[in-house]
């Protein structure tokens, strides 16, 4: 609660946009606090915020927990910051009951999880596991012309290194979902993020008008666009594996109430939890779209634009948060991230898993996001109770 | 060709919106042609034109033939004026045969049949049927706030008279459809008009996250509002009696590709030949959207936005037209007018009828508007056959 002061918006939310003054603030207050707790504090090239718990074996790779304490524009209090405060949580924790793990303790704050005001999303974390290229990051602009480089040099968080080794990562988060409201859970056991196939959809058809024109001349593209939209409910409703799918976005044309539709552009999203049903449930859909095509004698492009592939995390990690949550009594159910977390690019360089929390109605980026004292305090418990198994 | 000049526009269409200088020089060609051809001419209070020729019983009355000279702002050649001009050369050709009518035969043409700078359409025709008011109808405004009656004066067609009696009238057109094109068919004998009852329907549900949000938790309107499309379809495709139904406007919010969409808004337009089977679609489609609403768990409104009864044309006149379309050995079939016409409201007041002939692809309402000579010419002497049987 003290941290969302800092970027405060008036319907209770906050607006702390990556590399700007305000976030700089953020940054402040988390390495004063980390600072305060004993902790050694750096930041890397890209402005990852890293505070360090020393471990008795001073060559063993730390155990890191973190999210980012960037926001959306209109944004809440949890989304991100809940993680690095998790992580300061459990080092206080450590700190009050005299633990000393073997393996160092590391909290992390990643740079512009967000991508609001540059882009791409998770570029911190992007650029630590070496996945997005830190020279090309740092040309990235703001619309004002802002570079990455220039605006981390302007809140003092250019630092020099660039990555190291991780021997474990954990991420405590609100789930953004409705899921553990839903069933009445407190914690949920991450298996991984669901992989993402993003299409644009046209079907061209002939504008005609509603009242000479007889069915059976017609050639409406939004009869086939609106086939298509069931048919992308049937293949999430139907595929395994956590399959979902969504028409978020629809234009007609011409739009006029009487004129028979002649074109309609549409977008499809396709997420799973594992590739291979992802790729049937695409060659699905594209053989779906085809045979609507031919029936509805209108044209039809479909065009993949956005692949992701899935993110399956550490068996033996998410094994750890299940039997802690167990341990702790607390009810708790498997789970998938629906969106993309720091961690799914963590995955990529060392064992990872994460820890979602209930949020309000499954409300985020909005500034009514909401979440229970009681469940975030049952997520640092878990996460303490990880991070121990992990770090001896 | 020669009256298209007038107003003629780069592509080869017309733009002569009603009661403005452009349409004044099109009224005072046609009634030169009129008076050439030895007809008397004269025009009411709401600038109808009528022009005619005498017939050897004075107490009779008149068999008019006629329709619109004012164009779409983006009109083409044939659309309206064909049915004027083809009065016009059925009374020539009776000049030229010296033949006399026991009825007199008028030549009408309707003052502002397109809506387009006035509202609403149908204005002359609707005025001297009686259907609307006279008094109400001078005092609409264009979008410069210029009224009917200004605009009237304005070009010197403020006449006095109302209405008088009609003994039967004819209306020769293009189809504006695909119909006679595509059934290769030179004659359409129409039947009447179809029923018209348009809808504005809002289904509301729950924006949310397509990542997080699994498919059992969504509220999702678009997928009501495509069941809708295609259950619309389904009605018009299975009601008898030229049923149609058309989903041509559509609005979807957020409308972002990532996000379950919480609102639809569409229109649906249901149209019928018979009164009592567009009820029945009516009733069909209020069920079926409740249903869809139900299970779909979203909110629905639906609302009637207009209502235009089913128009039956005169049996006798539309038997006549198709007994003249036989002897002169010419390919005829039975069709409906999708839209409403001049002769819908003449139909109230006189026994009436109307012949259709092909238009290139179906198109009007456009520059590109094309239809054959050949095919006019059969549609006036079809009209003179029909008029020389009505007058004797």
């Amino acid at each position: 609660m003290d941290l969302a002061r800092i970027g405060a918006t008036p319907k209770g939310g906050v607006c702390r946009l990556t590399l700007t003054d305000v976030d700089r603030k953020g940054r402040d207050q988390f390495a004063g606090w980390a600072k305060e707790a004993g902790l050694e504090v750096r930041h890397d090239a890209i402005g990852n915020i890293f505070a360090r718990r020393a471990g008795s074996d001073a060559k063993a790779a730390p155990v890191v927990m973190g999210s980012h304490l960037d926001s959306q524009p209109t944004g809440g209090k949890f989304d991100g910051a809940y993680g690095v405060m998790a992580g300061l949580e459990v080092v206080r924790t450590l700190n009050d009951l005299g633990v000393r793990t073997r393996a160092p303790v590391e909290v992390a704050s990643w740079t512009n999880e967000e991508g609001s005001r540059f882009v791409p999303t998770l570029m911190g974390s992007g650029v630590f596991a070496g996945v997005l290229s830190l020279e090309k990051i740092l040309k990235e602009k703001d619309v004002d012309g802002i570079t990455v480089s220039e605006a981390l040099a302007g809140i003092g968080y250019a630092g020099k290194e660039t990555s190291h080794p991780v021997g474990a990562y954990f991420e405590a988060h609100i789930e953004q979902g409705p899921v553990l409201e839903d069933t009445k859970t407190t914690i949920g056991v991450v298996q991984g993020a669901l992989g993402q196939r993003w299409f644009d959809v046209v079907f061209t058809g002939q504008d005609s008008h509603a009242g000479p024109t007889p069915m059976e001349l017609r050639k409406d593209a939004l009869i086939a666009a609106s086939r298509l939209v069931l048919e992308v409910n049937r293949i999430a409703t139907t595929y395994p594996d956590y399959a979902r799918g969504t028409v978020g976005h629809m234009r007609v044309k011409p739009n006029s109430r009487n004129v028979v539709p002649g074109e309609v552009r549409m977008t499809v999203d396709l997420r799973n939890a594992k590739d291979a049903t992802l790729t049937r449930m695409t060659q699905d859909l594209e053989k779906t779209a085809r045979a609507i095509a031919e029936q509805g004698r209108v044209g039809l492009e479909l065009k993949e634009v956005v692949y992701f592939p899935p993110c399956e995390f550490s068996a033996g990690l998410v094994a750890s948060i299940r039997d802690s949550a167990k341990a702790l009594g607390l009810s708790h159910r498997d789970i998938v991230s629906g969106a993309a977390h720091d961690a799914v690019y963590l995955a990529r360089v060392a064992p990872t898993a994460m820890i979602f929390v209930p949020c309000e109605a499954g409300i985020s980026h909005n500034e009514i996001e909401n979440a229970r004292p009681e469940d975030l305090a049952a997520g640092c418990d878990v996460l303490l109770q990880a991070v121990l198994a992990a770090a001896g």
